[in-house]
């Protein structure tokens, strides 16, 4: 593995989108005690059936600490390779490297990553062995590793349509854990120089009460080029609502980076998902604080699905609106087997499937 | 990765010898301080630098612990892949899988391993993360895997000519820490249908004060078929003397499975080399108990050398029988560069270049 310190798309590099081919797929299996609740169990049980149904489609690769390598392994088909790496917590979207590609080769973006917010509003300490996942991952895969650790981003952060235009948000990128010393500028030219994009579509907030400070990935997500999700509520009382309304301004306004207008769809969300007592109870705290108290809400989004060669794997919570938003994708990808994941055991954690997923872009032609 | 339950040999798998052509090279980087002296610095750079001159040939695969992973990645090559693993030890050949081929693909044997002779004389406890090694690196290599965990050896105690000959000693596989429950018949049966091999030559001993129970790597090895190397001294006052002189006669007595007799070049022993009050100083007790004690004899040796694709690392001990090492190998290697290592800081963990080496052979036609 090389370390490279030059600007991926000056390289000839960019970011495929997430509906291009993928190689294979990411994950960490979970394990962090004030993270996943009764020891991860029911955590690790979704994330089997997640892990089982991606499987199809594509190579999965699972990190596993030295302590939870048996675990994962007995609990994983014999197709999914397991591979021994410490975490500090299971967000592979956020810790994994970002791929990039000339057509040829792929690369990995090591950026540095500082548990969401650092010392500032980050949700754990420490988070250095999360933050050496990415350059371990080009080891690991043979793929030489541009090292952007001087730049705060997580994966979850930003979505692209691979054809040159970014999605993220002002209130995870601009936040003050983040990268306080640059402006919006040095970090659109940042973006600009690491992904291969050329215009960069800036929505003000995240879901409401989400603790990555607005990830992108849990409100917006490219589905094809031109077209997006966006995450939806008709309840003007739910103070989604005016976030939900801000974005489909910026979107309706926005043209992508080929100057074609967006077509958005809009995603119902969930009713309101609620931490119980149960759960706090099966919780570990932190440094003697809870990680969650009880009525706390959770950000339940449908948009934090994650698009496999062949299907898309899409977050249910047991409620109404979870056919909804099968439909809804169902219409967006035409091509694709929409699998349903009731993934309220990842949810607890903070996240949801997108969060726990990076994938690996395929090159070469299709076999 | 599948885990079989079936027998290598009657899949049409065997064991290919050292001498034929390596996709690659596994090692283990040191750290215990029990084993290696003054927290394994000196150990590093024996390691380095053998890692080194080894990857001119064939691709190195390293595995680190999590506390050791960045410096094993800043000491090594970029060429070198660095993995994070757990291990108890650094000896890749007992621990790593044994590989094998039908010509087609590779397969690695997970033996069970139990520090060279478990509760009886093992070398240290516990043993678990050396025992997983197999099983995790045939995952990382997406390779399927025979259990043979029922089964205790080490690499480093069976050497074959790839063409159906097995060389062994009863020191080592008669051990009681070993297979106490077995027969020698059954071990021999044990040997044919894992390793695919027609011929067992047993001899008596390995090396004088060789705390692994005397394995065969050190003593006795195959150089091409119908030949071999002896480890071998004239001083009659040596207590090696009349192993050395035992296994002649067993050489000398013996074919191989194709009828051959075989060839056996001497290879002279360094003088005895010993463990210096200083060393003893710089190495942690186990349980209280000093591991290494001054004026303890070391078990060197030049047959403790590693084949690879183009070349040959033979461990040198500033002895004049240095340069005759050299010149035996040059001699019985023709078209292979024979490339000094220092090896004393690895001596000192009790083996050599081979017990710290583990091929993985090549398959299809060469590139």
């Amino acid at each position: 593995m090389r370390i490279l310190h030059s600007a991926p798309a000056e390289d000839g590099f960019r970011m495929p989108a997430e509906f291009e081919r993928h190689e294979g797929c990411i994950l960490i299996w979970p394990h962090r005690r004030d993270s996943w609740q009764n020891g991860a169990y029911a955590a690790r049980r979704a994330f089997q059936k997640l892990i089982t149904a991606i499987s199809r489609w594509e190579k999965v690769l699972v990190c596993a600490r030295r302590e939870d390598y048996d675990s994962a392994r007995e609990m994983l088909p014999p197709c999914v390779r397991v591979v021994e790496m410490s975490s500090d917590d299971s967000w592979a979207r956020d810790v994994a490297p970002t791929f990039v590609t000339n057509g040829q080769e792929i690369r990995g973006i090591d950026w540095g990553f500082n548990a969401w917010g650092g010392l500032v509003d980050g949700l754990y300490f420490p988070w250095d062995r999360d933050n050496k996942m990415a350059r371990k991952l080009c080891d690991l895969l043979e793929r030489d590793t541009y090292d952007c650790r001087h730049f705060i981003l997580e994966g979850g952060s930003i979505h692209t349509d691979g054809q040159g235009t970014l999605l993220t948000t002002e209130e995870c990128l601009l936040s003050p854990g983040r990268n306080p010393g640059m402006s919006r500028e040095e970090i659109e030219e940042m973006l600009r120089r690491t992904l291969g994009v050329q215009k960069i579509i800036w929505l003000k907030r995240g879901i409401f009460h989400d603790e990555t400070n607005g990830h992108v990935d849990n409100i917006c997500a490219f589905t094809a080029p031109g077209e997006v999700v966006l995450a939806w509520t008709n309840d003007r009382n739910d103070p989604q609502y005016a976030i939900s309304q801000e974005c489909l301004s910026i979107l309706n306004a926005s043209c992508d980076a080929a100057g074609r207008p967006l077509t958005v769809h809009k995603l119902p969300l969930p009713s309101p998902i609620t931490v119980t007592s149960e759960q706090c109870e099966g919780l570990d705290s932190m440094d003697g604080e809870p990680t969650r108290t009880p009525g706390e809400r959770l950000a339940a989004s449908y948009v934090n699905f994650y698009i496999a060669n062949g299907g898309v794997l899409c977050p249910q919570f047991g409620d109404p609106n979870d056919r909804t938003a099968l439909s809804v994708l169902a219409e967006c990808f035409p091509g694709r087997e929409i699998v349903p994941i009731d993934s309220r055991d990842i949810l607890l954690g903070g996240g949801n499937i997108h969060c726990i997923t990076q994938q690996i872009p395929a090159v070469g032609k299709e076999k």
